[in-house]
């Protein structure tokens, strides 16, 4: 059990040693006017970066405390991976970047990319809730940034995908990696459903709390790395609109669905979200509003349906276990904004003969060059088959790096909990025992008050 | 039961034809210097909005789970009833917007002022929460944003009424709507106590929270519309000025009127807002601080004895059903308010000779361009009396329609749940069972647990 | 028990005539430019602004959450607190800047300096939360802040001690004050542990997301009164490299402390912020990176410890109560932090020989003109000292001024309550009977359902 502690702490020392080494500030600016840009560029990125610390931290924190008795646990070992992971992307980048270019100058955009890789971490980790140690969570998040930075790299500097909102680069991903890990994890079959995996009302209010932070601040997390101006305007309007749509129609599917026409907790809790992941891959380019509409309405959808067929089904045949269902939420919207994006691509250049479509590839913070240097109906239709095949490889090698991590935290080191003892937080947390001391009298019910409540 | 899902289904769809033929983004900026604008103005609008966001979805949803076994309703509804209303006034707008300018631009600003509009649906429920099906809230919602838009525009622009933070045209106007709307709904007279009525120390907690994010967000809600610069800085001031006072005086006066000095929390809840609604007339004007303090002190304490002896002076003469008591929170600040603009206008004039007041008009974002013009003692006390004339409109205005809206939410059709289902969330959403599955030794012991945490 | 209400009261009386007498606003601008100049430093303080208040008003609320039947007393008091102590530093600072310069121009700048002034109360109130009245926690407001404003007036301006983040100015000040008042109100000795003060999971988990509330807002603390540029920038990326370092040592030495490597919730709820108390200091001054994260593991590590180690101790034999273990959140680190300010200020200059040094005294904010003139070694040298200097007057001031206030609240016109009502929130709140009205049937089932809730 000291196992984690120690692995940290080393962890810690590493990363010490490393800023200590390579990573440095830049100079402070000589000029009044470069202080000015300076000052400039925080005040236009830095809310942003925090609306997207909100979300991480307490939204998605939050999101997943619908576990009754392990809302501490979620709430912990999502704030704990987070910072394990943003410092290993920062260890990772740096050390790539040091190859190419000495120094490491740390900056807030940096902090940004680092940010975005350990989502990646956080998203997966839905799939495995409950039933890990916190060990296994670590050699989990060890084990997915450096496969996330080197897609991430190949889909958007080799292929040329424009997906300013991480769309495939993140949420594809991250889903079909959690996916892979579960299946080789739990490889042995379906899990009979635990006593304590059933959200109650209370714990479903507070991960609706956390939902409705995250539906707040999507925008931010998908317009953060646009280009200022006209782009980054419209991303957030598509952004808007998506999620506006989601939240609506996940209304109605849910409750066509259900029995009576109830609504599911659960449902609300991710389809609202939906549309949000769809629309990051297409938020930035030139398209109607109504296509952003749609494509809220649709992921909604999508996402509800997949919660009531889909995730039963893969359970059944393919005994894979998606605990928060993240493959409706991010699997299924992630790959109809993916296909969005590509007949985005086609139209625009068909209905503006590609005197619009320039404008794709400048609007995207992180394009690639490569496109847009000529742009003929040719260079569109590359662009649209690039998209596809930056689907094709976040899904193949997500799955297969899931899978083989999956396989390395079977290692009996990593103290996977025993059924019995999942989804408890007294597992991880030492809690006080009850004390009496006001005498024996009025004890024996307070004691009992105490009690209860603990439970 | 399946009404809800078919009419938002339906909704939808109009909506997605409606933005596939008449809304589009304005084209991309061709200069560099037309990019930095948009830009500019979408570093300067986006935090305020967010804020707002965070306010309507977040604390105002927070602060409606009082009631504790409502809370999932109360949220969901809120979120579900800002995104209905937002497209609905987003429609509306737009085909206004489209019969005399054709085409219509997306943008932020338009967003915003949609936002405005869902607002006062969601005050307006404030009166009906917990008795009422979501078909009711709809059909409410269908019918309060026209008539808001409507009134609004009579009252700004027709009477030329200086109302940044919408004092009058939101607050005023969704309160005597929503009493308009109990009224008639609950016509037969007062209803006894339902005991899931009751608050409870963790339901009033949650409340708490929600309106303490309201608190802090509030001078973002006031200020997003003043002319950048001077108004707005004195408006984000005085916002927080009167919210401050507002705090305090609601201790003092809650405890003053309850048993041995104790706080009623749903005094706390309340009052401590007071400030902020009746603060909006007037918080752009030329005023000295002071004036932002008092105004806060007495609405903190209008909103306070409200509670304590009109609510129930009106329930017992007028059968006059409150579930929030927004008659409390948004109506007698709001008439305050009001009034305290006649007052400011009138002494700016004399103090001043006028010379000030030309600040008041463009000071107003939404200020009609007719005041302004010729700014004698005569336009002056024109334009005390034309805030006078806005709120007698907005009352009447919303009385009757809020009325004509309650006696429509009385068709059998709309489904109100019966009395002994109300003030529960079961009644709208389908919760899992709690299941058995780990062995007969623990379960017992297990499932006592689960149902317990259920209650 | 009116003595709260009628205090509060007459401080509002004096407050709205100081108002009236004293303050107004800047004349509004009569240029264009002048105008923006507002406006961009309207955008560009606002957000800050607003997640400082974010922060206090639910982040350090919720915080105060973890006694699990005292949470709407907790975030109560620290509500009213804040607005109180704000109100009483603005007519403080108001009072003296009118015998200098006459009128006072009230800016959010003014209210941002009234804002910290508050915070000093908010974290001594931690050492005695729950065995005190409202009238005690009044009473210490009305004494802290103008020690306060003196001792920050006296380390600032007359030792020129650079403090940016108020690490010296405000934690440590108000981490010793509430030591000593907390000494001099319980002399008696250290009290038996009461049956209410140990958190249950519920609560613990409310205070865990208002430990990542004031987590992810800590930057804007730090930074807010940094000079805009480069000083701004590198305060906020060492506090974000403190504050994650914090995170994850926190987790490595409560693991290792507590038995099983399970993790403690309060070392968590504090431990992640202590980083934050002690990179404030440091925050902007020229260093490398790496020394934000070696001072946030290290504050950390001091934090866990302490919890551990050093406040039993405390209680043992000095019998001193500290309720939220202030001493560890905000004591320790905060003079690990002013020890880590004077070693970065003597290496600083040897590195670089002065010429970089030159950029520590612009940088900070509120740092005196004193300093900066001749860097020579042996300025460098006396900065150094000035550095410990200040932290020795924070420390002596704050402890003699605490323990006075401390014997003052003694007095027994102040109610404190007696240990039996300590920690329950029925001794300030009136709650609403739970009701019976359904019909016989139903109703002893409800009934024991409500109560087993109100619970």
């Amino acid at each position: 059990r000291c196992l984690l502690p120690l692995c940290l702490g080393l962890f810690q020392g590493v990363l010490l040693l490393f800023f200590a080494l390579f990573v440095t500030y830049d100079e402070p600016s000589a000029q009044a006017e470069d202080a000015n840009l300076v000052a400039s560029q925080v005040y236009s990125t830095f809310p942003f970066f925090q609306d997207i610390q909100v979300m991480l931290v307490v939204g998605l924190g939050l999101l997943l405390t619908f576990l009754p008795r392990y809302g501490l646990s979620a709430l912990t070992h999502n704030f704990l991976l987070l910072n394990f992971s943003m410092q290993w992307a920062l260890v990772l980048q740096g050390l790539i970047h040091h190859f190419h270019h000495g120094q490491v100058h740390l900056d807030l955009h940096k902090f940004l990319l680092s940010e975005f890789a350990a989502v990646t971490v956080l998203i997966s980790v839905g799939a495995i809730l409950g039933r890990t140690s916190p060990c296994q969570l670590l050699v989990m998040a060890t084990c997915e940034v450096p496969v996330y930075l080197a897609s991430e790299w190949v889909i958007v500097n080799c292929l040329g995908v424009l997906d300013v909102g991480g769309t495939i680069t993140i949420h594809v991903f991250s889903c079909y990696f959690g996916l892979g890990v579960s299946k080789a994890l739990f490889w042995a079959g379906q899990k009979p459903l635990h006593p304590r995996e059933t959200p109650t009302p209370r714990s479903d209010l507070m991960s609706l709390v956390g939902m409705l932070i995250l539906w707040v601040f999507w925008p931010s997390f998908v317009a953060v790395l646009c280009q200022p101006g006209d782009a980054q305007h419209r991303a957030i309007l598509n952004t808007l609109l998506a999620m506006s749509a989601s939240a609506v129609t996940t209304v109605v599917a849910s409750s066509l669905l259900e029995r009576d026409g109830k609504l599911s907790p659960g449902h609300l809790q991710n389809g609202s979200l939906a549309g949000g992941v769809a629309i990051g891959v297409v938020a930035d380019m030139v398209m109607p509003p109504v296509v952003a509409l749609a494509l809220g309405s649709l992921s909604a959808m999508a996402c509800v349906l997949g919660f009531r067929f889909l995730t039963p089904l893969l359970g059944r045949k393919l005994a894979l276990q998606d605990q928060c269902g993240i493959h409706n939420l991010h699997g299924l919207p992630g790959i109809l904004g993916a296909a969005a994006s590509a007949v985005v691509i086609l139209v625009a250049s068909k209905d503006t003969s590609g005197s619009h479509f320039s404008q794709l590839s400048p609007a995207g913070g992180n394009a690639s060059e490569v496109v847009g240097e000529e742009q003929g109906d040719g260079g569109v239709s590359r662009q649209a088959l690039c998209q596809a095949a930056g689907l094709v490889v976040a899904i193949g090698v997500s799955l297969v790096a899931g899978l083989l991590t999956g396989a390395a935290l079977r290692l009996p080191c990593l103290a996977r909990p025993p059924e019995r003892l999942c989804f408890d937080d007294s597992l991880h947390f030492k809690f006080q025992d009850q004390v009496e001391s006001l005498g024996p009298g009025s004890m024996t019910e307070e004691r009992a008050l105490a009690l209860k409540e603990q439970v």
